[in-house]
């Protein structure tokens, strides 16, 4: 895969060498060019922005030295022999970034960032783009950044870590909290390791127990208590099928129960406030 | 504000050195303290992880080198004068970071993050220290991550930004999406910047009409026109009352119609598909 960032501040992009992206891009997996977009600005004063259209406070990144860098950065990885790239332009306003959606970007070859900083970048850049290539804004969460380039750090790491053979052990991946299948829907529960016993707190016994069985039980429960209370909306969300019979058992206990008129468009379970003894 | 980092890859913090929160550092608005990990284990090897009780793939993070670790951070922060430390642990199992959380972390005087690696920490660490101070298990998103670092960046530069005096021009937080207020639940529309055609796209006569009520009410059209189409679950959340006359002829124009059944825990706004004409 290969990966262009062009931004203002290059420096930030510094963690790409480190940890997992780092050792993708070691062993050739991952082909990374950050660049700086003030390269591609022809004043004295290196100006990427200025005042907004129709007035207003913070300042709105200008189209030129973006048109120049995106032209310059696809001929330039088309001539390496990359091809179908896509842009990707991190924004608050844009669709939410999910582990779906980092695996769909795992399946392109070639993404193009562009973090911006203030207001963000002239809306005829995207449009320009968008006739040529495919365009995902994306947004990794409700809260305002300084500018997109943090956002780029975690979208990599979130993609890099699902491209073969980067990940270590590929097992990793199936109990990941967001983890197609099992638990798609469901946080991960505590884990723990040696000692047995710190500073007094000991470790739940059936952990100790080598029955396979009650350990997957336990972890399933423990998944079931913490959605529950951290994400009462990722429950709400599932269909009644997706909780077998001791999955409904531990949502009872937790005090939820299935809606009885919980259809696609709505809730399908009922929170301990909502449930009528 | 005092941040304190304890993690195995320092250098990937090394972002805390640029832009926003760089000069924050610079102007002594905010003492960053980054530690490695490593230096609180003992054995040749360094060893931060073991594999996990009642089996399975992945490593744990061992409770001793952190339990050393925060004792000793809390103690030098202690000495030199600061106060009032709350855990900040990154975690996709935690309760979502938003820019409300943001707010919220913002008026404390000392965050200690905690980002972890592999399948996490050991259970009994934040066990044991929310024995002592206030601990916030925060996810920035559903998504995962190779590790925490990448949250810690975005955590401190959502935060940061909202510290008196770290934002240039304070004006400029008041139209951010998701900004409290008017803005609450919407996402921001397009920007335009000089020149006034680039490319052969020109833009939106309304924003050199110099006319104030008609660029404001043209600004709320295209947040409210971008909301619909990228995060529907914002608008079906706000009641009713959020929206003005204008806001209302603007959303029935985009199909959306307000839910007769609405009701506090459900949606107010109901989506053109399930409108029936």
């Amino acid at each position: 895969m290969r990966l262009d960032v062009v931004t203002i501040f290059p420096e930030y992009l510094d963690p790409l060498n480190v940890s997992l992206v780092g050792k993708a891009r070691a062993h050739g997996r991952l082909d990374v060019h950050v660049h700086d977009l003030r390269a591609w600005t022809h004043d004295r004063h290196n100006t990427v922005d200025d005042t907004p259209y129709g007035g207003g406070p913070g300042m709105v990144m200008k189209t030129e030295p973006w048109g120049e860098a995106l032209d310059t950065v696809l001929a330039d990885g088309y001539e390496d022999g990359a091809h179908g790239p896509v842009l990707v332009v991190p924004t608050p306003s844009g669709r939410p970034f999910t582990q779906e959606l980092a695996a769909e970007l795992s399946t392109h070859p070639w993404l193009l960032f562009t973090p911006a900083r203030y207001e963000g970048i002239d809306r005829r850049v995207t449009e320009e783009y968008a006739r040529r290539l495919p365009v995902y804004e994306v947004s990794i969460g409700d809260y305002v950044l300084a500018g997109g380039e943090a956002a780029v750090l975690v979208i990599t790491e979130a993609v890099a870590r699902l491209l073969p053979g980067v990940l270590g052990n590929a097992e990793s991946h199936r109990d990941d909290s967001f983890a197609p299948g099992a638990m798609a829907n469901l946080l991960e529960g505590p884990v723990y390791t040696k000692p047995p016993r710190w500073r007094g707190h000991g470790i739940p016994e059936v952990l100790l127990s080598g029955h396979h069985g009650k350990i997957a039980r336990w972890r399933r429960d423990e998944a079931l208590r913490r959605t529950t209370a951290h994400r009462p909306d990722l429950i709400e969300r599932c269909a009644p099928a997706a909780f077998d019979k001791k999955d409904r058992e531990m949502l009872s206990i937790l005090g939820w129960a299935p809606d009885p008129e919980g259809e696609p468009h709505g809730r399908f379970w009922r929170r301990p406030d909502d449930v009528e003894e």
